[in-house]
């Protein structure tokens, strides 16, 4: 090896301490990475999902009970059955989540903030919005950052927090950045990388640049195609301090094992 | 052939020719089929689509634009986009098309309705919602009703058409039919068969089925992989007057040949 490549590499460790020490410590939204995470902390980390179009009444009221038994976050539901799942779950501690402009993200402001309001009046505590991903591509930066503050500002005045999806499949590195940026700027609680339905779900590498730009004080939650134990991990090594899966009950049960 | 057989296939000839015959005659919404179509007569029964998350403002204008060129029904986007395309087809006599709940269905009804109101506001002539298909299969047969009823309700006063997506590719032959029945009974001008978005787009089976359950006093509007000159025939002669399609240009070219 040459001394200039033994340089550069040497630079590019020390870097990539440097950069893993800044994300793993001072952060109260980041989660310090043990050998192992016991089932009950797995849960807690996760979103447990339900979003497909021809999803039951009863898959539904059984998604809260599996949420209920293992304490999950909450329950990732379409808002049509936000008001069951609340029901369902009252008392449980288990919050229930849902979606806003999903999955395509390219419904007007008002109507976006009026579904999560209307999902909060009903018992929604988390409401996951899609950014508007063509008016980003399109340089329409001040509408989709307007578009984030309304649907924060209906969720923060219910009591809910607001995780901004940005469809990371869908962008260029540069847009990623900007995407998070403005989702922070813009008043999101959360960035999240999938809606679980465009062309794949969560990596390594988005939840790892996501968690780089928004730093300590924003959380990442990665969703779409996490069904194993190892998914889960990977991420939140990665960065990610929620998970959405349907494959929930199975991820924590790997860990009892 | 035995004579069994012979009479089977007797009836069943019968059949299909009544069947057509009833499908095929009285109705204004019901197209005779030629032996060909005109390239004209063709792009006013299309409906000039993008709904992809990432489409920009620059191919939503060359949509408008192509509309525009060839005389298509209207052009459908997402309501992000709505009153540009209005802007750009003024005076045209191309409409735009619309959609609410869309790909999945599952928000409320007052959030559809209110989605359909604010695109009308700004231009809408025609409103593509998706039904609560998850409702549907849980047996909330009145929600569901209602749910078109009210989207209906925004649509006829702002003067704009209602389409009511049943997505059949998630549905069974009694829930296709139960889906088309509810829609027409709640306001809907036509039922169409998907959004693009799920597990597979328009048969020909499903349109004809369609056909025969609303009548001649509906339409039907076939949408989701028609991307030839021979699937749009195909469609039409099986009961469809209107067609969701991204290659219209195409399918319109093909037909001057």
């Amino acid at each position: 090896m040459e001394q200039v490549e033994l340089k550069r590499l040497a630079a590019e460790i020390g870097e990539a301490i440097l950069k893993r020490m800044a994300g793993g410590e001072a952060a109260p939204a980041v989660v310090k990475a043990p050998q192992r995470w016991t089932p009950r902390a797995i849960a807690a980390m996760i979103d447990h999902t339900i979003l497909r179009a021809d999803a039951t009444e009863t898959e539904v009221r059984k998604l809260c009970e599996e949420a209920a038994e293992h304490k999950f976050a909450s329950v990732c539901v379409n808002p049509w059955w936000a008001a069951a799942a609340a029901a369902e779950l009252r008392g449980t501690g288990v919050k229930v989540c849902t979606v806003a402009g999903f999955p395509l993200g390219m419904t007007p402001s008002k109507v976006k903030a009026e579904e999560a309001a209307q999902a909060i009046r009903v018992g929604a505590g988390e409401v996951d919005m899609v950014m508007a991903v063509g008016a980003l591509k399109s340089g329409q930066l001040a509408q989709v950052r307007a578009d984030v503050a309304a649907v924060a500002e209906a969720c923060h005045q219910g009591g809910a927090i607001l995780k901004v999806i940005i469809e990371a499949c869908l962008l260029t590195k540069d847009e990623k950045e900007t995407a998070c940026k403005l989702s922070v700027e813009a008043g999101a609680d959360f960035v999240k990388t999938s809606t679980g339905f465009s062309k794949y779900g969560a990596t390594v590498e988005d939840v790892d640049l996501m968690r780089r730009v928004v730093g300590p004080s924003a959380g990442v939650k990665a969703a779409g195609g996490i069904r194993t134990l190892e998914d889960f991990e990977a991420m939140v090594r990665a960065g990610a301090n929620r998970v959405g899966a349907s494959a929930s009950v199975k991820i924590v049960e790997a860990a009892h094992r």
